[in-house]
């Protein structure tokens, strides 16, 4: 358990190898590539510097869902300042968040989308919070490994000094296992459905109306207890529907 | 008076261009160069990224107490831990001075070594003081940009904030005003009205339900935009129950 960086359609070999250097450099190794173009050409290798073993053991994956599933904290990066407010937080406090989740063992993913184009709202739509590198608005393109070395210094600082003060992690019960990224989708999928048969889903624009529903639970970073009780809720909405009208059955 | 960033013997002119890059993305422009490859080749000039004005206007210099002459504070950076000890802090605390300098209008200057070899010690007896960005053993390697960029990116951040680069809190919509305690509470109600007419409540103890369903819309902070859209859900449930079962009104 621990952070891996995943880089979504990554378009140059010689970037990807900027990225794994990077990741070398501040003492991380797990790297997730979505349809990446070619990541062990020689030019991806050569700009590794000597990393080449993070390339190599790298995963390539399908669908952007692969390679953040299993996690409890998405963090998205954004050098655009949305319209639709998205929860952003400035590096160093997305780090300390993982930073914190690292010492209870939780699976985090820090996540940059393409290099000319960043992410898309498809993608921050399954991130828990966006974060900004503050940046000059003359010159805001910053370089992708130049990003990932900014975002994984301070996540380096966090975790090997924890000297940000904040309250130790103890309060939290036994049940409160926080909740997968496959969990919550599946959730959402669920509230949709209920939507959808309440007919509430067509009274409004669907997208931007799913987007603001996403932000409410995705914001707090529900627990699996939570989860469950929310799509009880739903289950016992569903099931009411059912049972009063079996001729819909 | 500002910072500028002085490169020692500088061997690539894509790295010159790169570094330029991540200075124009930090707000910086004052580029010193010790007797340099050609900076204003190609190579360069693409590797910039848009920020050829900061190559073109860059000072070329013959000798090292050139480019430093005019400081006040001069940093010198360095990836070895050297066997002299020279006073070494890290990016954060010498940026730290460099800020509370720059607002007494002191010219001060932070200092990069020949890409393979580092500064040298005639260099550094030159130096206030040595930074050292923290890098794993295993691959200490960076890339000069990648220094420039991480140095420049905590002298922006104490200079515009003395803080950690926190956004700004003006993204938020019109419509994101924060909901007051009456609206929460007037949503909670409904939720407890709409999981009682459907069933749900009976399943479980009422009020560690109750409380556990409140920490999940407590703690992220609802807008009223958000309230108005989770009850327009509880509507729907409720309205999609009283057309069906006329007889129940």
């Amino acid at each position: 358990m621990g952070t891996r960086i995943v880089l979504v359609e990554p378009s140059h070999p010689g970037n990807i190898g900027s990225v794994a250097r990077a990741m070398g450099n501040m003492g991380f190794s797990d790297l997730y590539l979505v349809r990446p173009v070619d990541h062990l050409v020689e030019e991806a290798r050569v700009r590794s510097s000597g990393n080449e073993s993070i390339l190599a053991q790298a995963t390539v994956c399908d669908r952007f869902s692969e390679a953040i599933g299993d996690s409890t904290f998405v963090v998205g990066t954004s050098a655009r300042i949305r319209t639709v407010g998205w929860p952003t937080l400035s590096p160093r406090e997305a780090m300390r968040e993982i930073a914190k989740r690292t010492r209870s063992e939780q699976q985090c993913a820090i996540v940059f989308g393409p290099e000319r184009t960043g992410l898309e709202n498809r993608h921050i739509d399954q991130c828990n919070v966006l974060i900004r590198i503050p940046v000059d608005d003359k010159a805001p393109s910053i370089n992708l490994a130049g990003a990932v070395l900014i975002v994984l210094y301070e996540l380096r600082l966090m975790l090997n000094e924890g000297s940000d003060g904040s309250p130790k992690p103890t309060s939290r019960e036994k049940n409160e296992i926080v909740a997968t990224n496959d969990q919550i989708e599946g959730f959402f999928a669920h509230l949709q459905n209920t939507m959808e048969s309440t007919g509430f889903i067509a009274e409004s624009p669907r997208d931007v109306l799913m987007r603001k529903i996403r932000r409410i639970f995705l914001r707090p970073g529900l627990t699996v207890d939570e989860v469950n009780i929310l799509r009880g809720i739903l289950t016992a909405v569903g099931n009411n529907n059912q049972t009063n009208h079996p001729s819909k059955q």
